[in-house]
């Protein structure tokens, strides 16, 4: 690794903010940069609560989150924001830009903001955040949350990074609760009726418990509650953290799975993309998969023969070393 | 291939619509049916045109895509319409449901309609979209229609699988404007200004006309054309059908390009996969995987060595048959 990047792990493990800044944007741009951080800074995570936080455009979401941060922040722990844009797949790197949001907080060394969006594949952005998720671990944040604008596809992937989500609605609030019914129930861990004050309140609450009610939870299981909050001056908002609290303290198994099934996703991805170009670039012959791959346009040849006979080529050409023939 | 996979392909080949919605429903599942299929017809596939239509909710694009039906079919060209739904995680299987949408079209042989959504992640929708295109293709359809809902993320990955998209939007669409300059741009071969008789029609056209001047095009590169329709009566639509096809004739080398990205993509995505099942199963010693697996997960490994670590072992033991060792 070169100084300049020891440099850098250094700094994130010191909390430095421009050390875990610049490490998110090695992260976002994917490469051997970012391997080298988060190589660096690994050992050192694994320590803090990772808060998944989503809802439709409109409820609340960003004021329940900034309000959170004030809540935390008064109990004396630091907290990283990431808010992800997934939405947005060519603004290059701001959602509503890191200035206008969470401007209360400006000066506090304790909170950390920064949103990220994708130029490329949601994979990569979903893969991004869990890097930059670990660089804020490791630079000591106790709390991540991870903000993520809509309740689609997308923001269901990026939960998977989280170990507890936070689905925020509103009271009449048509395409939240369709949302809600369309299934992100199953991946919510705790339900925010923000805007609590507005008519219908109660009876949204109402709606989500009939849903819960729906679904058959083992008596042991964690039923995700429902909360009431006006996020504009701050009620309720300390109920839920003591609700995510109460999650992390009883979580730990389902925490533990959690991280678990993201790691061992994170590190097929990666045997799988250097086995891919191992493949590519020793062990077929020069210009071999373009070959099969002009068969496959020429529709000569389908795509699922194509890769068996890549595979085939590939797994008998692979040489052992000397020392290690057992056929 | 059993008898009845092979009965299945013939179906499909003879445009039997109960075969084709069979197929979709087993590339839908992924898995070894999925292969047998698309293994079966796939030589017969290549000769459709490749539609995406894309947009925000509540411009009309449904209306709009259930006139160009109807004006395919005049023409005597037959036409597929996959409606996918990326934003609807868990509904399974279908989006407004196959029998609300295109009641108009129902009873004609010519048309088929069929509504995708995913329970799992969005890379697996995109992948079933194109097998799915694949099949209708060799079915005979000659006009594919790839409807998304929305203007994000999943919905670019999915236009990837189109020869051509067209972006739908409305006059004073706030939103639909805003999507455009966030980079819609970047995927649209030509606009739609739906509900043209709303006020602000040519105000929307002159919107998207500056936004495309800002653009630097090649002299001979296709500039996406701006049209505006009236979707409820049909008026327009023949002219959007006369762009699609002037873009096909004159796009060959584009959409050229794009089939072999896509192919590409497609047979990369199955030889990591198949690499890796390769890697898990016969490569490693038993529980291997596992073993490091753990070692991440105690934060004692980070995910980029224990790959590196994975990769090492599996290239160093996999051992070549005899008649190939030539190192």
């Amino acid at each position: 690794m070169i100084a300049d990047r020891r440099r850098l792990v250094a700094g994130v493990l010191d909390g430095d903010p421009r050390a875990v800044a610049r490490s998110i944007s090695l992260v976002e741009a994917e490469g051997a940069a970012a391997a080298d951080v988060i190589k660096g800074v690994f050992r050192q995570s694994g320590r803090a609560t990772l808060l998944g936080v989503t809802g439709a455009p409109g409820v609340g979401k960003s004021s329940l989150v900034d309000r959170l941060v004030t809540t935390v922040r008064r109990d004396g722990r630091t907290v990283g924001v990431l808010a992800i844009d997934p939405t947005s797949p060519f603004s290059g790197g701001a959602v509503l830009g890191d200035r206008v949001r969470m401007q209360t907080h400006t000066g506090d060394a304790g909170v950390f903001v920064r949103s990220m969006a994708t130029r490329g594949e949601l994979g990569g952005l979903a893969r991004a955040t869990g890097d930059a998720v670990v660089v804020l671990d490791a630079a000591g944040f106790d709390l991540i949350v991870i903000e993520t604008v809509g309740v689609g596809q997308a923001e269901v992937e990026i939960s998977r990074t989280a170990d507890m989500t936070v689905v925020v609605t509103m009271p009449g609030a048509g395409d939240g609760v369709q949302a809600l019914k369309a299934g992100v129930m199953e991946i919510a861990d705790l339900f925010v009726v923000n805007k609590a004050d507005h008519d219908g309140a109660d009876r949204a609450v109402a709606e989500i418990q009939t849903m819960l009610g729906l679904h058959a939870y083992q008596p042991e299981a964690w039923r995700p509650p429902v909360l009431q909050t006006r996020a504009i001056d701050g009620t309720g908002v300390p109920e839920v953290l003591r609700m995510i609290d109460a999650y992390c303290a009883r979580g730990g198994t389902e925490v533990g799975r959690r991280r678990r099934v993201r790691l061992e996703a994170r590190v097929r991805h990666l045997v799988s993309e250097s086995l891919l170009q191992h493949v590519e670039q020793q062990a077929l012959e020069p210009g071999a998969f373009a070959r099969i791959l002009d068969q496959v346009v020429a529709t000569e040849v389908d795509p699922y023969t194509a890769a068996e006979e890549i595979v085939r080529q590939a797994v008998s050409t692979t040489s052992p070393p000397a020392d290690t023939v057992s056929s």
